[in-house]
């Protein structure tokens, strides 16, 4: 029934998140509120690393992108489960550091990293840094060269593959700001440049060709694309490139009839895809690396609201209006991202009233969801959202200076704070 | 040449802002940075008032719409100017409260304000609050009653007005998840409603018919709509509404081409049509309340960030990338909303390269402004976008964990910081 595996309903007809009453945990902290399941994220973990180990022999790294989801608790779980994690900032390096992160482990992407970024990430010396243009790697030269240490970089690179998903989630064709398109020359131009560099060292590859993406096909093709290239620098510049990342955007269950695959059906068929191509071209078979960001926290997450009011227009629409909204949410005024809603007093029951659910925002695109059915709503309620595990914390604003939600975990039926809920003293810190 | 009046440049070919070198204020803030001219401001805010006093007595009062730009300084500012501010959150009432903002000049707007919202407005006796639906009519009553006060309120109305703006900032037609529709007879039965009340003051009816509005005739047609209800009510209920709000969105120009109309334009068909109704209808003139946020801030406003790399996509595109982006003005990204952007070094010359200016952001939706002419811009460049104080800070995320720029404030060729910039510690302070 629920999109969820960590979603059920109670003897009340209460919803459950990770077997705990969602009512109790609105009573308990207020709403809104932002509820994970710890183990939903574990599992999707392993999931992944599992199918590394078994259909590419363990040849590989499981990096969590962590601007879907960053926090301190998280990059403590993530090296628990011995996942690598990806950076694309100061704020979400120095994050993973304060809390121990193994550095090694830390891949830096971004399509502008400041003076300032590269240097923390060179002082800490993170594992790799994904290089996005021929600015960033002359800077990095430099920096690593005042330091006495050598780079490790990817390049990332355009692969030119259209997955077909939303206009603004796509990154891997050629009309992109990140990284190097191969079809024009630039990419093979950029090996051949840090090739030169003394600071430099070439490790790999990086590519990623959008979000959301619910097929196998692109990723596999993306790889043959990607290796193809890595033969003609082998063959022009005798250099073996000896990781390939392949990005992440692996699509999940946001609504029930997303057809989202297993991590194994995308692991097997890419696996099978590199080395079939390594063994034709006689290549030592390269390390990959893989970034899931959303398939390892969206499916995990819950936003409890309360409805403050129900304001039925008479054959236009019937708004339920929610106590959070763009603020906690922005992903439907982005995107029109669609999302799964119930109402957690009586998700048990199907629902029978057609609604918009609209924010609480002075703003007319503030809205959650549109066109959906709710079971009879009423002021008081307790509305959920799912799979708001992605991409929701990590781009909350405090636009109309409404604080942000806690973020509260739960394991074994027992529910934990890990990011604590702003206040007003919060929001006015730094005003003069 | 500029689209504001603090913009020129010097003799070095800079641009200045309220007559400071952008670079100077670029290297000793550093970037991304907000600066904003008071002296922009401040004028704005008489321009209103004066129009009021000319063309309506002063029996009017101009409210800041808060939500545009929110922080103490801005606050204090609209105090010095007499101005009366609408907030529409207990984050923005605590802010005007923390800097002893006279509560009575407050308006309290919101669709959905919780009950903790409504008990520290009536608590701190904000002047009126603007009553959205009937939840909220019924939740203000009983907490008025408990404190033994009586909460002065206005209704916010759907006066069906279609403004022709982008469909994601309408607000007045019907469908809407604001306020009460008038053609449905929602809008008069909660004036009935209201009456009966115990402990609520009925002092007004309030509308917003949309937002950047170039247009006069529509804020005078809606003045009629509205007028209209008034004297239904007065005819129907025996009760005279004393007070008139007629919202905001007045247009601003963003782009050279864009016609403002001067706010004397504005309100003097406006009061000239309430006036005519009045007379012709024998009504007592009503108190006019209007609220410009964008209009007072917008055109104060600069953003100045650092170029990191400039890309060019053989026949495609050239990418200018910043180190700021959607996470610290989101609204191309919501609403494609159109700016003006120069590169400061050089503002005394035309733009000669068609360019995409991006953001520093992982997300491909991260884009500043598409298809603008710079001069010849290169990695170090400071670059400028202009109309920038309304609906940037205020809307401002720290996705992909990125701290938010400081607000830098000019005035008499000096300048001062009025909101600080965001530290990583900031960031993690809730983290646990």
């Amino acid at each position: 029934m629920f999109v969820s595996s960590n979603l059920s309903t109670n003897e009340k007809g209460h919803l459950t998140i990770g077997g705990v009453d969602a009512l109790s945990l609105a009573k308990e902290y207020g709403t809104p509120l932002y509820v994970m399941d710890e183990d939903t994220i574990r599992n999707a973990c392993r999931d992944f690393v599992r199918s590394m180990n078994e259909y590419y022999d363990g040849n590989g790294m499981v990096t969590y992108a962590s601007k879907a989801f960053s926090c301190k608790e998280i990059y403590r779980i993530m090296m628990e489960e011995n996942m690598g994690v990806d950076v694309v900032s100061g704020g979400e390096l120095y994050t993973a550091l304060s809390v121990g992160f193994p550095a090694e482990k830390i891949h830096f992407h971004g399509n502008n990293k400041t003076y300032e970024e590269l240097n923390l990430a060179m002082k800490n010396d993170v594992g790799e840094i994904i290089v996005d243009n021929l600015e960033e790697l002359n800077t990095l030269d430099e920096i690593a060269g005042e330091m006495g240490k050598k780079a490790n970089i990817m390049f990332r690179i355009k692969p030119g593959v259209d997955a077909h998903t939303h206009d603004f989630v796509q990154t891997g064709k050629i009309d992109s700001k990140f990284g190097f398109a191969i079809e024009t020359g630039e990419a093979f131009e950029a090996v051949e440049e840090a090739l030169k560099k003394e600071n430099i060292i070439l490790k790999g590859l990086h590519c990623h060709i959008g979000s959301q993406i619910l097929d196998v096909d692109p990723f596999v093709f993306t790889a043959e694309v990607m290796f193809r290239l890595m033969l003609k620098i082998r063959d022009e510049l005798k250099f073996i490139v000896s990781e390939l990342n392949l990005g992440g955007g692996f699509g999940i269950k946001y609504l029930p009839e997303d057809d989202a695959k297993d991590y194994d059906t995308f692991m097997k068929s890419v696996s099978a895809k590199v080395k079939e191509l390594c063994k034709e071209n006689d290549y030592p078979v390269p390390f990959i690396v893989i970034e899931p960001g959303r398939a390892i926290v969206a499916n995990s997450g819950t936003t409890l609201y309360t409805v403050g009011s129900v304001k039925n227009i008479p054959n236009i629409k019937t708004y339920v209006s929610v106590n959070g909204g763009m603020t906690d949410n922005p992903r439907y005024a982005l995107y029109q991202s669609p999302y799964t809603v119930a109402i957690a007093d009586r998700a048990d029951k199907d629902g029978d009233t057609l609604v918009t659910v609209a924010g609480r925002n002075c703003e007319s695109g503030d809205i959650i969801q549109e066109n959906v059915y709710l079971n009879s709503p009423k002021a008081g309620d307790t509305l959920a959202v799912f799979c708001t595990g992605a991409y929701n914390y990590s781009m909350a604003s405090n636009y109309n200076r409404v604080p942000r939600p806690p973020v509260v975990m739960i394991k074994d039926g027992k529910s934990r704070v890990i990011v604590k809920r702003e206040t007003y003293e919060d929001i006015i810190k730094n005003d003069i």
